[in-house]
C-alpha cells in the first residue's frame, strides 16, 4: 500500500550511546563517550544501508545539562563530537545518506554558518542540511560572552535576520558562474557573482561568501522550534521539521496548524515534512519490549532523576522524600509554572510515586515511546502516516548501536512490505530523496547587481 | 647523513589547484574550483604515503582577493572548502598524517575554536593542528559586522587571551575523567572536572568544554605572525612556525631570532619547529624546471599582475602604462610604504619592465621559489636544514596534482638517501611525530578546584 502522500521519510537521530537517559549502562550501549569516530561511522552506514533518509545530528554550545555536579557525573551525554566536523568525516564514508547538523543562530555567526554548511554540502555532494536552533539554556550563554541567555522574542528576531543572510550569502554564486577557461584565463563571469552588502539590525556582512553556490542550492532547511515564534518561523523558512508529539491526536493537532500556516507564505503543504521524534524499543514479543523497556528505566540513578524531577519543579530538591513515596506538596515558584503544573498533575493523575514519576519524564525526554513488536510498532507509525500526523520520523533509539539494528531489521521490512518505505534511494541528493525542489538563486536574474566586488 | 636536530619535517601546504597565481591555467592542474572533495582526498593520501608530517590548509573568512572584479574573475583561489570541514574529512580518508587548518582569533569565539579541534583531534585520533592567525584583510571585518579591521596590537592582545582560553577549555576534563562505570552508574569522576570561569578584557566564557581532553592534550599549535608582535606570540606559544623567507640568511637570521626568545618563557629550542615555506619547480634537468617556470609565470594574466602591482604600489593604477616598459615614477602615497619601496626598489634595481616587476612578486606570493634538478632542490633543502635556517619545510606545490607528484617521486628519495626524511612515521599522532611532547593538564593536580558546574 502506498499512499497519496508518497512513502515515510525517515531520519537516524543519533546520539553518543543512545537516546535513553540511561543507556550507557545499558549491557548493549557501546558505553565510551561519543568520541569514537567508528561508533557513529557504523552507525551511519547501517542507516545508510536501511536508506534512511538522514542522519540527524542535535547541538548544544555547552555541556549539556547544567545538574548539580554529583547527578551530572552520572550522565553519558555531556562530551560528545561537534556536529560538523563529525558529519564532515561521516561525508567520506558513506555516498546517499543525508547528513543533518544542530547549530545555533544565537552563538554563530551568519558567514560561518552559510560556509561549513556549504563546504559540508560539497564533501557529501549535495547531502548536507542544517537544523536552526535559537539555543535554549543558559549555559551556552555563559560561554559566549553573556551574562544571561537573549531572550525568546529577540532570538527568533535574529534567527530571521541570519536566515536571510545565509541564503543571501549561498546565492553569491550562479550555478554556472565558474567557467574555468584556461585558455583566455577567465575564471568566473564577473556579471554572476552577486555581492549581498547586508547592513540590518542584527548583523551587517558584506559577502561574497567563499564557497561555490551549494549543489543543491541551499541545503535542507530543519527546524524544531514548538512555540508559536518558532511554528511562524518554520512555516516561512522549514523543509523539514522535527517535533516532540505525545499522542495521535495532538500530533495530528501540530500537523494541521503548521501546515495551514503555509499558504501565507505562498508555500505548499508538500514543500515542508513534518518528522516526530518516536522512541521505539522493539521487542519479539510484547513481554520482551515490555522487560526491554523496565531494564533501562530501572537503570535510571536516583540522583539523576531527582536531579531531573527537581529542574522541572521549580528547583525543589526532593533528596530527602522517600523515592517509593508520594509527591509531597510543593510550594508555589515563578520558574517555568506551566512545566511544573505538567508535571505535578501527572503525578497526582495517575498516583505516581517519586521513581515512577522520574521514570515516566526522563527515558525519552519528552518524545513519542512506543514498546512493542515489530508488527505494533510498524501499525503505529502507519497510523500517524496515514493519518496526517506526520509525513516521516526521526528514529531515537533508546540504546546503540542495538536499538537502531532492532528497527532495521525487525520494523523496517514490514514497513517495506507495506509500501510505506523506500528500497532504493530515489535521488542522488538528500534534497531530491525527501521530494524538495531545488531553489533558484534569488539574485540569477537580476542584471543591474554589477557593483564593484 | 642524520644530524643532531634529526630529520626534516615536511607539511604539504594544499590550495585548490597550486600555489601559483595562475596555476589553475596550467595543463597540468585540476582546473575544478576547489570544492572537488576527491582532488584533496588525492593530495592528503599522496602526501600520506609519501611521510609527510601534515597536510596544511590556509584560511580567511572572506573572499581572497578584494581586487576590481575583472581580475577577480580570472583568480583561481576565490572559492574553495572551509579547512575544519575538509580536515574532518579528510581524517577519515587517512590514517597517519597531520591534519593543520588556519583558524583567525579575530573572526571567531574561542569555545569553538576549542571545540572543532578537539572533535577533530578525536575524529583523527590525535592528528589536529591549529594555525593560529590573526587575519589580516579588511574584506574579513566586512562579513562580521565590523566597518575596519581590528588595529595590529589589539588583534595581538585578543589572540593572547583567546589561545589562554582554549587551553584552559581544552582542560576542562582530565585525561582520565570518564570512567563510564556501568555498575555504579558514575559516568566521569567528578573531582576531575575542571570549570573555567574566564573573565578577561575579550572574553567571559565559563566553560566546561562538551568534549573530552584532546589525545594531543592540546591539538598542535602552528603560528605564521613575522611582525615583532607575532614572533613574540609565537615564541610563547607556538609549536611549529610556518613562515616567508627568501635567501638563507634572512631565514637564519629569523631562525636564531625566534629561537632566542624562547628561554624568556622557559622553552628550549626543540619545542618549536620553524619550518619555511617552498616553492619547488622540479625538472629532470636545470632547463626543463627553467621551462617549467617560465611556462608558469607567462600564464599571469597581465590584469591579474596589474591589480596585484597596484596592491603592492598604494593602489596606483598601471594599466595605461606599456606592459614591457619600465616602471614610471610614482606619487608617495601613505598606504603601506615599506611594502611599496621594496617593491620600487627591485624594479629599479633588477631594471625590470612592469611585466617581470608582477612576474616577480606574484608566483608564489612572496615564498622562496627554487627551480632545478632534483639534486639541487634537495641540496638547497639540505642546507638550510644543517645550517640552522629550518627544522623542516611546508611545501607548496606550483600545481597540484602534478607539482605534488614531482617533489614526492622526484626529490623525497634523495632526501631519504641522506637520511634526511623518514621512511616510516615514528608516533601515531602529529604530536609524536613532529617530536613534540604531549602537555599535561594544568588544572589536574588543583584540589581545591571543586566548585560547582
Amino acid at each position: 500500500m502506498s499512499t497519496k502522500k508518497g512513502q515515510i521519510k525517515l531520519g537516524a537521530f543519533l546520539m553518543n550511546t543512545g537516546h535513553h537517559v540511561a543507556a550507557w549502562r545499558h549491557p548493549n550501549a557501546w558505553a565510551e563517550h561519543g568520541l569514537e569516530f567508528a561508533h557513529y561511522k557504523h552507525l551511519a552506514q547501517t542507516a545508510e544501508q536501511a536508506k534512511f533518509d538522514m542522519v540527524f545530528l542535535a547541538d548544544g554550545v555547552a555541556v549539556r545539562r547544567n545538574h548539580d555536579r554529583a547527578s551530572l557525573s552520572r550522565s553519558g551525554q555531556i562530551v560528545h563530537f561537534e556536529p560538523l566536523t563529525l558529519l564532515s568525516a561521516l561525508a567520506a564514508a558513506t555516498e546517499h545518506i543525508g547528513l543533518v547538523a544542530t547549530a545555533s543562530t544565537t552563538y554563530n555567526e551568519p558567514y560561518h554558518i552559510a560556509r561549513k554548511f556549504a563546504s559540508l554540502d560539497y564533501l557529501s555532494a549535495g547531502r548536507a542540511g542544517w537544523n536552526v536552533v535559537t539555543s535554549a539554556s543558559e549555559a551556552e550563554a555563559h560561554n559566549f560572552n553573556r551574562e544571561t541567555h537573549m531572550e525568546h522574542g529577540l532570538r527568533y528576531e535574529r534567527a530571521q535576520e541570519f536566515l536571510q543572510v545565509v541564503k543571501g550569502l549561498w546565492d553569491s554564486w550562479d550555478d554556472d558562474a565558474f567557467v574555468r577557461d584556461k585558455a583566455s584565463g577567465l575564471y568566473f563571469e564577473p556579471d554572476k557573482l552577486h555581492v549581498l552588502n547586508h547592513k540590518g539590525k542584527h548583523f551587517s556582512v558584506k559577502g561574497p561568501l567563499n564557497v561555490a553556490r551549494p549543489p543543491q542550492g541551499y541545503p535542507v532547511i530543519v527546524q524544531a522550534g514548538a512555540s508559536e515564534d518558532g511554528q511562524e518561523f518554520a512555516a516561512q523558512t522549514a523543509e523539514v521539521i522535527f517535533t516532540a508529539q505525545q499522542t495521535l491526536q495532538e500530533a495530528q493537532a501540530f500537523y494541521a496548524a503548521v501546515k495551514g500556516r503555509l499558504a501565507r507564505y505562498g508555500r505548499t503543504p508538500d514543500q515542508l515534512k513534518i518528522m516526530p521524534g518516536v522512541f521505539p524499543v522493539v521487542g519479539r514479543t510484547e513481554q520482551e519490549a515490555k522487560e526491554k523497556y523496565d531494564e533501562l528505566q530501572n537503570l535510571i540513578h536516583p540522583s539523576v532523576g531527582l536531579a531531573l524531577l527537581s529542574g522541572n519543579l521549580g528547583g525543589f530538591d526532593l533528596s530527602s522524600y522517600p523515592l517509593d513515596g508520594p509527591l509531597p506538596d510543593l510550594p508555589e515558584t515563578n520558574l517555568n509554572k506551566s512545566r511544573q503544573k505538567l508535571v505535578t498533575d501527572l503525578a497526582r493523575r495517575e498516583n505516581l510515586t517519586i521513581r515512577q514519576l522520574y521514570q515516566a519524564i526522563a527515558g525519552a525526554r519528552g518524545h513519542w515511546t512506543i514498546w512493542g513488536t515489530p508488527q505494533q510498532i510498524a501499525d503505529r507509525l502507519e497510523e500517524w502516516f496515514v493519518n496526517d500526523a506526520a509525513d516521516g520520523f526521526n528514529i531515537m533509539p533508546p540504546y546503540l548501536p542495538a536499538g537502531l539494528h532492532d528497527f532495521v531489521e525487525l520494523v523496517l521490512p514490514i514497513l517495506r512490505e507495506r509500501g510505506l518505505f523506500r528500497t532504493e534511494y530515489e535521488g542522488r541528493t538528500l534534497r531530491e530523496n525527501l521530494g524538495l525542489v531545488r531553489p533558484a538563486n534569488q539574485f540569477s536574474a537580476r542584471s543591474e547587481e554589477r557593483a564593484s566586488a
